[in-house]
């Protein structure tokens, strides 16, 4: 069988694109609404897409200007809470995987653990961690910490949760129920362990207060590029989320990735590589071209600036909007793998501030495709031939017709070219994903 | 308008009796099914009730025999997470109130405002917390600690996280929202506000991450009979459940909690008091006695005694099943209120350890009424009446025909008498709990 591509909707209620709410085809102040949530769900479901993912912050971010305004000015800067919002999608879908954000800095593993088994009990097996690192002092003031964890502190303690929560999960054998109302025996005692985990981080001793849930355990992603999460990710997820604008830095990424888990004794194909992708979609290449221009018009460079400073966890602000991008990589104490490549493309292009955070609130230095579906469709056809990824994490624009223009136009043309299913294969997402079952 | 009842379905989806799974009529391995709970959601919305509520622990029960072998094999001990199952049920319902349980004593509080104020956007204004503190040192050892937090500084850190939720829960103010498409700006940020709390558990900037909620804030219950409880609840809580077993001590229970709240500078009806009624319905008083008596004699010892060490933290495994109930109300460091009327009333008695597990795991020492629906009902206006109760939280021993019995024979008895809404006349949970919007 040729290989097929996987597509997960990384669902902003807004859109990905920061002018994206301010389009005039834009629904806005849907963000907190379930039936709008409902509505993308079932259309995404119905597109046969293997799962909507949902990433996460833990504050309003404030590090631009040490101070919230100007995010919460110029951006949709709030959401619905991830794992509560996948919780209710889970009831009002039934073939297609939710994934939700949890992160490992600021959460204890076992309340982790037991929600993600909980609702892969509830949905029947449709559930997926998006295991994460956070990023700012902001996340940090709201958990009784007054900075923020340094980076290689928080991969050690990254890996060590990852830990705790795949050992939880396997505390309940499959057959561990017994249910015998006769002999007056519900569980058989045999099956379950203690974990008695004793870390640096954590203390865990289990078992879970969930039983194994129906994918074995829930699908683990990581989302990154960085060297220090290149060698967790390999050893630990199933599907990751990454930054590939380019072709050739997706097939490295690839490349290396896919021998990083073989080296940890693990098939390659039981790892899926799944770039971003901001899909801008017209009927022809200028109507694509007239649709990107709307949006950049329409944003507003503090848009950009603010969630820049939060996940970079440095204040922008210090610097004049109209000057050369400083310098200032080794100054990032928060995410990073990405801004070396946004910093080191601005200075050799020579972009200020204020161009940089317009290119930034486009895609987040995502992979940008703007044309028409067979023009999408053709890349999308070369990264997964030459093996650049194994599918995309597809990120609309503006909502919800960015996601609209996708599923109409882009998702019917892989399938004529047999890139993509027209019906669910398996009844969890890791058979859909094609991933087995944990030893 | 004369007085009516507040009813809420305390729900666990194997009963409350500990011998209920065992019932020849009991559906079993439902637990984790969405489906069975949705059924139940749906029968408990038909009948208006104001609530459903989610009890907790965050352990396996295994203090008893400092195992927790004899708490799996012979309870049905594990269920889904409570706020990921009111999530999803939120999306199932319409009218019906969703009440979780999360503790303050293994928690965030920035989590825990968030996730409540995400799901009661997401219901449309339909959830409360119940804020509880955590009891046992099986709970500890699943979040990094050695053992469990003792009673003053789980009752001052409890008071504390609940001042930091609510604080959180007011961080946006109600017009926040200007989503002007022209202008470009999303929130006003003069509606926002930093928290800045500084306390001696936690320290939180804020502000929250959702915006202010349909409730104004999610309804908070508390839940206890303790001294330790009583002025935090009478402060803090808008609705109190707790195990109160006679007419005369419900009496004076609810003249102290209003009273208290009265000196907190409340006003006494901002204060809903719900005991526990474990309900068994018989078509004859005969009837429900022989239910009663099946139930009985499927009940373990065992299945009582994990349950109440663990509650207790203490480890009953060390006296003999046939003496005496020993004296040990001062070495509990877990529960305490309920279990030093158990202890007591054992010991007047001549109760041994067997007997009492057995009568604890009928009701776990709630109000147990058994008898035809007429009689139920009864007992329900007299305490209603003579002012014992604002409302019930129910606890069908076995499900879900218990359940069954007391929606369709005794709610309507209740609606014929006047005692019970026949429609939700709000449209939020604490419009239908007849409490105000919070200032």
């Amino acid at each position: 069988m040729s290989k097929t591509l996987h597509l997960g909707l990384f669902l902003m209620a807004n859109g990905h694109h920061f002018g994206g709410w301010r389009h005039p085809q834009a629904e806005v102040t849907r963000h907190l609404d379930l039936q709008a949530y409902a509505e993308i769900a079932r259309k995404a479901e119905a597109a046969c897409l293997d799962m909507i993912f949902i990433a996460d912050r833990l504050a309003v971010d404030d590090i631009y200007a040490g101070d919230f305004r100007e995010a919460v000015r110029y951006r949709p800067s709030t959401s619905a809470e991830p794992i509560t919002l996948i919780a209710a999608l889970s009831a009002l879908t039934r073939h297609i995987g939710l994934a939700a954000t949890a992160s490992t800095t600021y959460n204890e593993p076992f309340h982790v653990a037991r929600m993600f088994a909980s609702i892969d009990h509830l949905s029947g097996g449709r559930i997926a961690w998006n295991a994460v690192t956070s990023t700012s002092d902001g996340e940090a003031h709201n958990f009784s910490r007054s900075e923020h964890l340094e980076r290689t502190s928080r991969y050690r303690r990254a890996g060590e949760f990852i830990q705790v929560v795949k050992g939880l999960w396997r505390s309940w054998g499959k057959d561990a129920v017994l249910a015998d109302k006769l002999s007056g025996e519900f569980y058989d005692p045999q099956a379950v362990h203690y974990l008695d985990h004793q870390g640096e981080w954590f203390q865990v001793r289990g078992p879970l207060n969930v039983p194994s849930t129906p994918q074995g355990r829930p699908v683990v992603i990581q989302a990154g590029q960085s060297e220090d999460f290149r060698d967790l990710a390999a050893s630990e997820a199933d599907v990751i989320f990454t930054v590939q604008p380019t072709l050739a830095g997706a097939k490295d990424f690839y490349a290396d990735l896919k021998a990083r888990a073989q080296r940890a004794g693990r098939a390659p194909e039981s790892l899926k590589i799944m770039p971003g992708l901001v899909p801008l979609v017209g009927r022809s290449q200028a109507q694509a071209e007239e649709l990107q221009a709307q949006l950049k018009e329409r944003t507003h460079p503090l848009a950009g600036l603010t969630f820049m400073s939060a996940s970079m966890n440095y204040d922008l602000s210090q610097h004049p909007l109209d000057e050369l991008f400083p310098d200032i990589i080794d100054k990032l104490k928060g995410s990073r793998g990405r801004f070396e490549v946004v910093i080191r493309d601005a200075r050799e292009r020579g972009l200020s501030l204020a161009q940089v955070a317009q290119n930034y609130a486009a895609n987040r230095s995502h992979n940008l495709l703007v044309g028409t579906a067979e023009h999408i469709a053709d890349h999308m056809q070369q990264w997964l031939e030459e093996g650049a990824c194994d599918g995309f994490n597809l990120m609309p624009a503006y909502m919800p017709a960015g996601l609209d223009d996708f599923l109409e136009r882009v998702v019917p043309e892989l399938q004529r070219r047999g890139l993509f299913r027209s019906q669910y294969s398996g009844s969890t997402l890791r058979e859909n994903l094609g991933l087995a079952l944990p030893a």
